[in-house]
């Protein structure tokens, strides 16, 4: 059996040595996030994530929530672990205190996100699209609404959800059919959203529902959405609950993974609904709440690959089988097979490498939000819409593949249920998928965020890494010198991709949009080998200066080395496929993809 | 919903056009698989595949078999089945005439068990085992075992099981411990085995148990491993069923997939055993089934290939989601997304770059068992010992990606299981483990099959890929020739690290062990793209022949463009990561594999 620990040792690298705590620290309104501050509540977040939600991740799975009669009953010990979560605080943790928040910078709360999502990701979706439902109503609630929803869902009390998906509109929302009928003060909201996460449960007493649907005369396509709060039960003008409101869940889904987190069909039939913001721009509203979603579901990708790789670490440790491959004798762990080895290094290194480059996002954000200079926080902003979508889709197809390898590392046990390798895979599986497929994300990042600027923030970018290759210049170790060679050639094929695709997202977009992924995956990999360097650079120089820890920063050193050699190696070739792979992706005519 | 349809067209290109079933039909008693014969039992093996096979994959994965009481209920509809494949005489296809078998090429039962695995890999697997089983007695059983059990079994009238794997022994042969006790003309198994594929079931009346154990005065590790016949019920002397033997299942597992093919935990109590051949040789005999399912157990990978890239495919054309992305106007299928299109390409030209290997090397296997040259069937069995870890590491590795790219190109219906598409990735994901992982299939690759003889079969598989560039150079055509340079590229990626395995496999076994995954994947990546690079070029002189079916034949020829744009161009960093990989891959020692 493996427990989950929080990888507190490299959290603390990474927000302190790549990240920058102690300059997130100095922005108004962080001033509560010292070091040490910070580590107590790490501390205190992995013991939580170990003691309480770790233990209920496998039963979870196994006995799944379950919908009888338009009720859910989530898994066992649910219920007891999401009123230990509010009490402990910890939904409040990246709010502002106006509403109860504690108004800790993304950094920190990203931190803390990881583990839990870590140690239970079906429980770990409850509070995430409630944060969702909270940055809607912040950005463009009436204070009305948020008077009258906010301080109970900053502190747990209430859950959120996002109403978006019907049948016939997944990722083209310009689609949606439900229908907002103005009645009063309020909106009558009819329609079927198809899965909605947490849409349904007994956590909590009641559960506050954004939907987006059309009002009579809405304009077509995406101009014509607008947003709404729905709550479960509607509120007395005291606050207090009152009557049940027309929004119910007709049914959840069987799904391959998350079992523990219900996914309900949702059916509004005149349900009350209360607009927010302004008619026909819930979309623009929704980008926002989604911007931070994706970052969280990226941020799922580096939780599941770590607690993957624990796993995975803790087998290998203990299951003895075959003789060491030079050595001969009886049988070892099977560490110390270099298969298994190879394996475990490939978890390891991009688990740190996606861990590095979303917490410096993170930080990024807090920069962007918060800095007293305004061309710093537009720069970092353009920095953090540049990378959300990288962290999104890298992280979670890499998030796929290490979970895979995880599996692989158990062998034949690897497949049983029991195990418990299986279903990091299988609740990994949708990570890819929702809040914008790796397709979507791809495509959000050489349009919206590359071409529509000319590819100016990604210049800089490179610009930032030819200047960091100069640094890397003055080391005289090895393995830096072989990772600043491999992450050159990556930064090379990066600009070339970048020019091919400036020179053809205008007159060949069918061609652009076919190197987007290859390009996204590119992209992910440099930008993880970055920060790859960036930690072997510090682990050099710690070495360098008689740090005590040196087994951390050797293995550091060692796994950036390793980054380099297989990972960031692949740079040049997707490189290739992007810039001359386009032929081949369009060739074939529907007809021609015929099965048989 | 999507309905199974055998790949007909491709397969008879495969079969006629790169594997040479002319010449297959001329060795020594494969005369009657003339191209006339081998379309009508492809065109029946079809029929029942889509007919009765593919509508039981699903239901027989809710369902699942079930054990009560030490029996095993296959799920409805696949006694039925299997009563029908015994009648058609699927079973006996590959055996020879003297046990009733029908004598046909290896070629042949291939393509046949392709259609049987991609229609319901959890059907297949019983036969899978029943044949290893029979090729195990062919092999080494007295004549007395042969008149016994072969009739019943080629006629799959009695299945047959592989018994090798326990607790302690999955891998590591070695730590075998049931046991074997002389007594008159048999012997008493004691032991438990694991992951027994249909250890149990209620398709027949008997089960045939190949067994590992050792006899009390037999040698420590694989020395002294013996094979036993235990069947599930003994025998009387006119050959009818007799006395229950004490071989029961006590129990089966709950797997990620392959839900309807039980795996048993067998417990032999002095069970009556018969030896196989001589004492102390079970693990030789053992290694025969073993190729034989090691490329079985490849060809899957092949089968789920293919199966999740129709139902993907099929899904792609009637999606509706989405403006097309050069186009605009309403919402178009997402075949027409240039993403979607990439992910189906994918699918698509890595499905026929395994089938080809595959074929090719079932064709050798032909050759080298039937050709009246020995100095022809000799070089045949090297190439066959060569590419069998190829095929089933690579093709096996790569079914897991194919079936989740076939769940991404569903979207959010992908995670859904009534939708069908995660069944394939679960099924498939058992594929790089059972039989030998990857890993241990690329030990075997350097070791065995390449330094153990000095890379002479690879080097003359890479002088033939010169042969070959040469051939390729005469063509004028521009795809042919992208395809050319991608494939020289990798053929000299494979040379190099060939070089670099022969240096470092004596004097440093760890680091070409640690290189060994990535050298496989270099290998199959460029065994595909040779194999595309044939098709193509037969493509482009059947075009300029004026061929009728213009279409398939461009198909062909821009599938193995994208081939070569998209996979083979990964060949030189995976040269690059086994000729200077090795540094990082083994750099950390255990206690750096800190979790925290």
């Amino acid at each position: 059996m493996s427990t989950y620990v929080a990888p507190l040792k490299d959290m603390r690298f990474v927000l302190n040595e790549l990240a920058g705590l102690a300059e997130v620290a100095k922005l108004p309104g962080c001033e509560e996030a010292s070091a040490d501050t910070v580590d107590a509540i790490l501390e205190e977040a992995g013991r939580f994530a170990s003691g309480v939600l770790d233990p209920l991740n496998q039963p979870g799975d196994q006995e799944g929530s379950v919908w009888k009669d338009g009720a859910v009953t989530t898994p066992k010990g649910f219920k007891d672990a999401y009123r230990q979560y509010v009490e402990s605080g910890w939904g409040a943790l990246p709010f502002e205190p106006e509403f109860g928040g504690q108004g800790l910078p993304k950094l920190v709360a990203t931190a803390v996100e990881e583990c839990f999502a870590s140690a239970n990701m079906s429980f770990s979706l409850c509070p995430l699209l409630t944060q969702g439902a909270i940055h809607a109503l912040e950005l463009a609630g009436s204070d009305a609404l948020k008077a009258a929803y906010l301080e109970k869902m900053v502190a747990g009390h209430w859950t959120g959800t996002m109403n978006l998906t019907e049948p016939q509109a997944g990722s083209d929302l310009a689609l949606v059919r439900a229908k907002a009928e103005r009645s009063g003060d309020h909106y009558l909201i009819s329609g079927q959203k198809i899965f909605i996460t947490y849409g349904e449960h007994d956590l909590t007493e009641n559960i506050v529902h954004l939907v987006l649907a059309r009002t009579p005369d809405a304009p077509e396509g995406v101009k014509g959405i607008s947003l709404f709060v729905v709550p479960k039960f509607l509120l007395n003008p005291d606050g207090s609950l009152g009557e049940r409101n027309r929004a119910n869940c007709a049914s959840i889904e069987h799904k391959l993974g998350i079992h523990a987190s219900p996914t309900a069909v949702m059916v509004y039939d005149k349900a009350v609904g209360y607009l927010v913001g302004e008619e026909n721009k819930g979309l623009a509203y929704m980008f926002v709440m989604m911007n931070a979603a994706r970052f969280s579901v990226g941020l799922e990708g580096v939780a599941i690959s770590e607690r993957a790789f624990q796993r995975a670490l803790a087998y290998a440790k203990e299951r003895v089988q075959g003789r060491d491959v030079a050595g001969g004798g009886s049988a070892v762990p099977i560490i110390q097979h270099p298969d298994v080895r190879r394996m475990l290094m490939l978890m390891k290194s991009q688990t740190e490498a996606m861990r590095a480059l979303a917490y410096v996002v993170a930080a990024a954000m807090d920069v962007a939000a918060r800095h007293p200079d305004k061309a710093s926080r537009e720069r970092n902003q353009a920095f953090v819409d540049l990378m959300i979508p990288v962290v999104k889709g890298w992280s979670t197809e890499t998030g796929i593949e290490v979970a895979s390898l995880g599996v692989q590392v158990h062998g034949g046990m690897g497949f049983i249920e029991e195990t418990g390798a299986a279903q990091y895979l299988r609740d990994a599986r949708i990570t890819t998928i929702y809040e914008g497929t790796t397709g979507i994300q791809a495509n959000d990042l050489i349009g919206r965020k590359i071409a529509r600027e000319g590819g100016a923030t990604v210049k800089g970018w490179l610009e930032h890494l030819q200047g960091f290759d100069a640094e890397l210049a003055g080391s005289k170790n090895a393995d830096v010198q072989a990772i600043r060679a491999r992450l050159a050639e990556g930064a090379k094929a990066v600009a070339a991709s970048v020019d091919w695709l400036l020179a053809n997202f205008g007159k060949d977009v069918r061609a652009a949009s076919a190197a987007s992924v290859p390009f996204l995956r590119l992209m992910g990999i440099v930008a993880g080998g970055w920060q790859m360097a960036r930690a072997a650079r510090v682990a050099e120089q710690r070495l360098a200066g008689g740090e005590n820890d040196r087994p951390f920063y050797e293995a550091k050193l060692a796994t950036a080395r390793f980054y380099a050699d297989q990972l960031l190696v692949q740079a040049p070739a997707l490189g290739a496929t992007v810039t001359s792979g386009a032929a081949g992706m369009m060739a074939l005519d529907e007809e021609q993809f015929l099965a048989a």
